[in-house]
């Protein structure tokens, strides 16, 4: 079946197109740990820069190759950008999506532009209003989702519910978490607290089936008692980046010190913390709620990080994420 | 002058009422680096208790104890057990400061109820409509302030104005940063990001004639470029408990790995760490925009940062922070 091919942004990220291209040759090669099958792949971008990037890695066989001729960049405003240049690699690639020819798109590209393309190009799922952006950390050993992380900046009550009931059938289908604990990203435990928003949120979730453990504060994402953690977009975004800026800082301060102890000690005794706390280690941020799936990977990925995030799509393509949120939100016939 | 004069809440804080007799007695410690002068101190709390804790640490001298028959507890209802419990060491503690018997009030109790009767009890300075909760970071190693730590959940832009005025005056006069850079917390640089609120909050603060830098992302922080940082309450909240919760994270993490090196190494080589990551060695939280000074410590606070509070609330009024900030708001007459 088509659906099950992956669309991969070439020209997309801070290192594009080659870190995306190395990623792509990492998960080509049958020996590697995050080997996919080739065929499944289709890279968009400039044609000419892409069969050349695939030629010098030695991984020509049988990744398709689709031409875009321009290019939106990491600072361009989303929509301005997608009106002025339709021909570039992210509307290309959603398109294929949408045409049928492919069940996901990858881009380490302009956030914005993706969730912009995505949701005009693919449409939303049956029953699903507003997408949102997920992610999910192993810092603590074990998969947290936290959703959304900027898509719905000010969303309605009704799309704090819907995102619960995705990230809970995201943490069911790919982490294979039973009955995920679903927690409401509060600033304390009460029903009363927080805004407006919040509190009508937490009503809808209290009456539906998912397992709702109430409201959690921020600090709770860091223990052992919730697996599904829904936000509006600006907080969830705050959290994402002084996630990335303190946990950077800290990596940091505690590798200085460490060598100031003694010369390499940082880099050895860190290694394992800092595979941790690097999300992209376990792919990139999935845009769910939309017709296909999509993912947004950072755009300081590396090589592994696009290959993960790769990985990532042929997962929720092979488990059919997707199809299991509709049948979720889907009236019950009794 | 009466006005220099610190009232301390004994009975508040998970550890009272020891840790923070153990706190009084540091300050009053003559060869303490942290040494308060005795005799601008204030005591309230159970009369015997308290009478007790100071002679047991041989700290009787001068010393003053207010009677206090009640506590609030850390889990209370901040306004139910304010209308409850009128003779509990929270509202008598502010009652001393509205008697002009005190000009500073310390708590490491019941955030709210703090928040709750100082605000009731002291009123808004001069031109301020809703204080704010001011914390001080000097995590890189320099002083940032960032405020509205939860006191203004739902704020109006008028509200940031003035935490913004508050927060650069604060870190003028107590850290002697000379013109503050002031950011907007938003999830990205142009002014178009964000909510209604912060649009509009960004126009009141480029008008103004602070050194307003712009939009800042919470990655900023752990930066170099802001001073102060103001946020709406709920906002402020979500990115405190990150904090915390993250930065207590990392350091038991690192903490276990270099002691799976080597025994001992993770209390050693992180000492200098954790004493920059934990906020209460600068003090606590300051409620800004009430007639008087309020410092609302951690709960979990130990006798080091009872004793910096203490210190803390000695230089707000030393500096005369709140005098400056009325002079700040006042109309200009030229």
């Amino acid at each position: 079946m088509a659906n099950d091919r992956i669309v991969i942004d070439v020209m997309g990220g801070d290192h594009a197109p080659d870190v995306v291209l190395d990623g792509v040759a990492l998960v080509c090669n049958p020996e590697s740990e995050l080997h996919v099958d080739p065929s499944r792949l289709i890279l968009v971008g400039d044609e000419t820069v892409t069969r050349e990037g695939l030629r010098t890695r030695a991984c020509t066989s049988s990744v398709a190759v689709q031409h875009a001729a321009e290019v939106i960049g990491m600072d361009e405003k989303p929509g301005v950008a997608l009106r002025a240049k339709p021909g570039a690699s992210i509307p290309i690639g959603v398109g294929c999506v949408r045409a049928g020819e492919a069940g996901a798109f990858i881009s380490m590209g302009n956030t914005g532009a993706v969730v912009g393309a995505a949701t005009l190009g693919l449409g939303t799922l049956e029953g699903i209003r507003r997408p949102g952006i997920a992610i999910t950390t192993h810092m603590t050993g074990r998969p947290v989702t936290i959703l959304d992380m900027g898509a719905n900046v000010v969303p309605k009550p009704a799309h704090l519910l819907h995102y619960a009931l995705m990230g809970s059938t995201l943490a069911s289908d790919v982490d294979g978490i039973e009955s995920p604990r679903v927690g409401l990203l509060n600033i304390g435990e009460e029903s009363s607290k927080g805004t407006d928003l919040l509190r009508a949120a937490h009503e809808l979730l209290t009456e539906s089936p998912l397992n709702f453990v109430g409201n959690v504060e921020a600090g709770e994402i860091f223990g052992e008692d919730v697996d599904v953690v829904v936000t509006d977009g600006f907080t969830g975004n705050v959290f994402l980046k002084t996630l990335e800026g303190l946990s950077a800082f800290m990596l940091t301060q505690v590798t200085e010190q460490l060598d100031a102890h003694q010369a390499g000690w940082g880099g050895e005794v860190l290694a394992d913390l800092r595979h941790h706390v690097d999300y992209s280690e376990y792919g990139g941020a999935l845009l769910l709620g939309v017709n296909g799936v999509v993912i947004i990977g950072h755009g300081r990925s590396d090589e592994r990080a696009v290959a993960n995030a790769i990985r990532q799509a042929a997962r929720a393509l092979d488990v059919d994420v997707n199809a299991d949120i509709v049948r979720a939100l889907a009236p019950k016939t009794s």
